[in-house]
């Protein structure tokens, strides 16, 4: 076995397309949801990853970047949409820290609550808002497993100044991780 | 702005350096964290991350991947060591699933107690055993915040069928930690 020295997630060539006809600002936080959602649905429609999509923006709404799960594409358990929009994010701002862009936090919008991971993710990242879809209800009602996250995890984000709205959308975020559930696809949490 | 499309993590030069100098077997549990605690050591004296390492290995010990701290070199938050070294594994092993290679879920040595992202990101890993050096009262004596993890964590991962043994040369992995912040280093948890 050869070691790797480095690994990338990439966004599926959709993506780009989809991107280029995106405008400068989406004003409208549930406009931004919607864009989130979206991209997790078509993430299953291309086959292209799993049913989870996620916006990084400025407040004032200036789309910095997209992000969908990647974990069986790119072959990494950590390639979250949460992880890959924070991540692009960054790298296109070439700061690790999005609390610092233009004086002001940025925001990310998911098409579902943050599973442990990513939401252990969000206080590093420097966002200062967080704008969720489906719920953590709707996600295990489909066969994800969220990880153990503390009943309170929203007073816990707020407390570091984040702030959180949830079941942004609910309803159309619930619907994409039910359709992907009756085609059969994939559930890939290990165990 | 330019939105970004990929982004990729990168072990630092020396890193190449030292993975040709080692065994392909470290059977050892304790030496196979002496070689994370030693990747924390290193990624600080040369100035390519923060005070940590990771090691990623077969149960008999063979050494699948490494990892640094490359938040600040990489500028992406979520590239802590112990994300970077199961990344890697994957991408050598071409599979998101640690749990599944060679009939034995793999082991991930980290010279310090996971952060909250990271033992979100430990069960969806595949890895079955977990090996840590410094505790979290070490870390956060050094000034890095490890987020909200439940007092139960270990409990929590044994639920799901991993292993934890914690405080594996401990004293030696939180020297690291002490001697990083004496050297006034940046503590990088946004706010």
């Amino acid at each position: 076995m050869n070691r790797s020295r480095e690994f990338t997630i990439t966004l599926p060539a959709w993506c780009g397309t989809l991107e280029a006809s995106l405008p400068e600002r989406i004003p409208d936080r549930d406009e931004r949801m919607r864009l989130a959602v979206e991209l997790s649905r078509r993430n299953v429609e291309e086959a292209t990853g799993g049913p989870f999509g996620a916006v990084v923006s400025t407040r004032d709404g200036r789309i910095v970047s997209i992000g969908v799960n990647r974990v069986e594409t790119d072959r990494c358990s950590s390639a979250h949409a949460e992880i890959v929009a924070l991540s692009l994010g960054q790298a296109a701002l070439h700061t690790w820290n999005l609390a610092e862009v233009d004086g002001a936090p940025l925001e990310l919008a998911t098409s579902c609550e943050p599973c442990a991971m990513c939401l252990g993710a969000i206080p590093w990242s420097g966002v200062g808002r967080l704008v969720c879809g489906a719920s953590k209800r709707d996600a295990e009602a489909t066969g994800f497993d969220e990880g153990e996250r503390s009943a309170d995890w929203v007073a816990m984000l707020e407390r570091r100044g984040i702030e959180v709205h949830t079941e942004v959308l609910r309803a159309e975020a619930a619907r994409i991780l039910h359709d992907y559930r009756e085609r059969g696809a994939t559930i890939y949490n290990p165990g």
